[in-house]
């Protein structure tokens, strides 16, 4: 049994980080941070989790937690994970940076979208966490930046297009729709029940702070630079992203071509399941699962393709991810503890 | 009071003309028709109208009504309505037909889409009902394609611009979202509460009835040929339809200018809302009114406009607009009865 | 056209008062105001009343708008009212309180579970606002205690049976479940969408602040004295109350006489309605109007009532009724600005 | 592994069976049935089960399964598992039937809420699976009667209280509230995502069919004959019931030997969790588990307990009873394949 803790355990993924973490077979969870509960039992905080961890909340600093940890994941805001993250990995303690820290390569692009960072030097041996296309180097990291969750939709959505190079790039289209859980639990006006319910917008139109991240990964895997249009929405349910994206074709390739593509790609992978041949994902199939629907379709007329990507977004967009990235740097089993059933309905 | 009539008046659509007639200071509905619920007081399939009409459903020929409205609503599927229009028409009354029925002017592509037509005569003298374009056309028929819930949105979305022709035409891609509603009282497994709830899914990709005729409208806007992709999805809402629509721009446009383009082009509509320069419209803020709410952005790294129009697909979409049609035809003034304001939240 | 006021109108109440005055034909709104959005645009902070209103939130003293209006509407926390009620009944106007500060005629009730009363010399002068019950005494007051969402399902529910001695009043049970709008736009943790959304859960168990309330006025209707059990649950809905109350029956009745009880004792209400035999009231056939739906039951093999009574927490429990009572004191129609129909579905 | 199949597994009881056994350490599924979907694979029914089961649907006859397993599971409409209980339990086969067709000892009773009984002989033999009450009856039967979602709740809600004799029984006041999978998979108008979302009332008010089988268990409990009034209502949910319970105390009880009561009575239960004093059960905490969380409050003014139980009614409520149940009469630890957490949110 490895030694686990989390920090900012008492949001939405930290608290699925615990219920995940709490059954898995090769963990003990020692250490739960927060600092608003500190002192608090979890199960207070979270009454689904009574009788599955006896932890309380705790206000402490990373060294206390260093001690007795052989891993961390930090599932913090983006510029306090940056502070914190070191520590660990100075101390030979592998780290899950939950938080966008450590996604961006480039520098000027993290301090662009997001602010100053104070730990330019780790971002170089950071590992983008999507087990599906860099599972070899996770191996072999500390420092893991689990990715945010509209990316992890969107790249293993168009992953084996781009690496096939069958779409014109600069068509790309993201049109995403997420569960109000991916604003986290801070009480928030427009998060409220009665702002959301019965509601559908768009939000940060152009503007989300995903984007560099998903073009980073976009252009890695084409092997060249090139913008996309990804437009966010809130959707009102607790869970799950749906990501369609739009591209047009460089050449024809038929349906059973794009699909046999999809298949192939993705044949030894665990958590990515293709749609068959005219059904389309769902996210009410994916919720409470690690796993990651793609559907595809052909607009023969206008010569595009449709990707749809669905996932829950706390799960294999944040926390289950972090969990898998977990198994693979400890050696694990790559499902160990994610292999929960979607539960529908 | 002019007398109106309504057939197929038990599903959601023939139930919200219901209620907005009930209500209307120039109307007297006289007959309501449903075939399964025939003989049935309106009140105890719809307890929500209980005190607002005492009519009870019949089953009749159009006959039979024909002699007792100035005006009939044919809220029927299609390939029924094509079989009643003609004898209100002939009789001199006015017709507002929700279905397909008319609404295209190119009988091919209807028997492509839908079946044969059995009175294809009439479709030359058929008026498709968008009362932002086509107002004056409407003030002279008898009878009136009533539109679609996703064209509208689309339409009302994208006219502006296609007027202007400031878009390349061949990129535009709309992606909607519909509430159940859109589906019909139909009891079928998709619509049951326990499959949609939670969920959000693409269906009918490029495949969707609404395509031609919202390629029709486009067209006619922009003066020439060409098509769009269209992806609806499900949302887990009862009413609402926002649709997200990209494509990119013939050239350099600023959102102040985008914007005033909109006012100017709307300014004297009473339903049609523009969003202040950074707002997006949300359903939830036109659900149970009439009106079309309508946002801009403009994604200058990648040159696309994104349009998105929000409307109450059961209002604006359906019976609301139908009634604003007959407020047209039957020089009342547009918005009477039609003054709900939203129901938020 | 009298000119009315609404302080504290950026709360979900405030603007559903704003929502239905603005469309009522009698009254001109000349004010609203709110701390927290003072100098915003109405329709900025709700965009679904943009067109309806042009007012700006302002952040005023009660003297100002004394001035400038008829009649005042306070949609403010209990302890505030009791401060600026007083200077606008002393200057003459009508005041309609939505808040618990007159609604307790005994006023060390009121001060063991609320608060201190700073104004305690009015509580005598004011009206408790069931039109239902109240008529003659709103008709010729200045003061009218708007009653609480709860207390309005609750009382109607019972007034008929109470009035009537069938019930043994020792019995009395109401369980009773409330849209999330109830507890008003604050931004807290338990209005989150994540924490309501798929929940159901009782809360303020024999605690709720509702209770004296209830019991004062169904002590008055059945004239004794006797305690109630009352259970609040939050149901995930934005708007909506459902009172199911259970009283075993003094004597036998037959669901028959209770029927007809009931159907004559509110026979001349334009605002309730009570269900036919075997039908029980949904929330969701009264939302959006102010109608109170009451259902009848009998359980012959314990001898129990079950009375079920469901409102629009919003409308009839709040600002609805607020405008009914209005529409009162000012000789209007009952029913003026109150007419729109249910929004189902 | 024992060789389990599940009869009727193509609705959401049915659906959750495949999905809880799919993923049982000692269990090999090895058929399941049904008539609509037959030569379906589950995958194309239920995409959310995709990789976790390659089997399809069968029709067939009981005796072809009989001869392929080793225990089966009958998810029937009551009438049905009657008919076909009788072949598995003569050849010696474990039976957990989640019908109604054996929870009734009083055949009388059966059949005056029900239908003639044509296997009557074989209730006797059956045990009222409720593992907390009946364990070493189960471990030697094999036909279990798995119980209903709602007198799961109410039986264990009131357990300790009527075993201790404090309760006023005739006193007793069930207000049940149930998500809409309880109502199953058909495609029922009622149970359309526009008739539920946003409603919540009474249906069968004092006769619903679980109410002689939640008066048997409460009987047998208290050791003598009562009545009890029981109020089930339609919650816009997809999982859960909450059921609130009333009743007199005979005697002065304080809360804290109230939950003392509770916390011994089910100390070595694994899957009934108490709420601390002060805290009631909210369903959004045990779905997707198979945990009954219970809560307690007394009413000291009216001299009232106020029981609060929820479970998810398709797991405790019966598919994860069921595999409870199998657990016990096979001799596995009793909550194998049953140890995922409550998802939250």
């Amino acid at each position: 049994m490895i030694k686990a803790a989390i920090f900012g355990a008492s949001g939405y993924t930290g608290q699925e980080l615990t219920r995940i973490l709490s059954g898995h077979p090769e963990v003990k969870l020692v250490a739960v941070t927060s600092r608003r509960f500190a002192g608090k039992p979890v199960s207070e905080v979270f009454p689904s989790l009574k009788g599955l961890t006896h932890l309380k909340y705790q206000n402490v600093n990373p060294a206390e937690i260093c001690n007795i940890c052989d891993i961390v994941f930090l599932a913090l805001p983006h510029g306090i994970s940056m502070e914190i993250a070191p520590e660990f990995v100075r101390a030979g303690k592998k780290v899950i940076d939950l938080s966008a820290d450590y996604r961006l390569r480039d520098i000027k692009t993290y301090e662009n979208w997001y602010q100053k960072h104070s730990s330019v030097q780790f971002i170089k041996d950071a590992v983008y966490g999507i087990p599906e296309l860099y599972r070899q180097k996770i191996k072999k990291t500390k420092l893991i930046a689990n990715p945010g969750c509209y990316p992890t939709s969107i790249i293993l959505g168009l992953a084996p297009a781009l690496k096939k190079k069958i779409l014109d790039v600069s068509t790309i289209i993201a049109d995403s729709a997420s569960g109000v859980s991916g604003a986290g639990r801070e009480p928030l006006t427009g998060s409220l029940f009665c702002e959301v319910d019965g509601g559908f917008k768009a939000y940060k139109v152009g503007k989300h702070r995903h984007l560099p991240e998903i073009e980073q990964e976009l252009n890695a895997l084409a092997g060249k630079k090139f913008a996309i249009s990804f437009t966010p929405h809130l959707l009102p349910v607790k869970r799950g992203i749906l990501s369609t994206i739009y591209a047009k074709l460089k050449k024809d390739v038929s349906l059973e071509e794009l699909h046999s593509l999809y298949c192939n790609f993705y044949a030894k992978e665990k958590f990515v399941r293709i749609c068959p041949s005219g059904q389309y994902p769902n996210i009410s199939s994916v919720c409470g699962s690690n796993y990651c629907d793609i559907g595809l379709a052909i607009d023969f007329r206008t010569k595009r393709v449709i990707l749809m990507a669905a996932i829950d977004n706390l799960i294999k967009g944040a926390a289950g991810q972090a969990v898998q990235n977990m198994n693979i740097v400890c050696g694990f089993e790559e499902d160990a503890g994610l292999r929960t059933a979607p539960l529908y309905p």
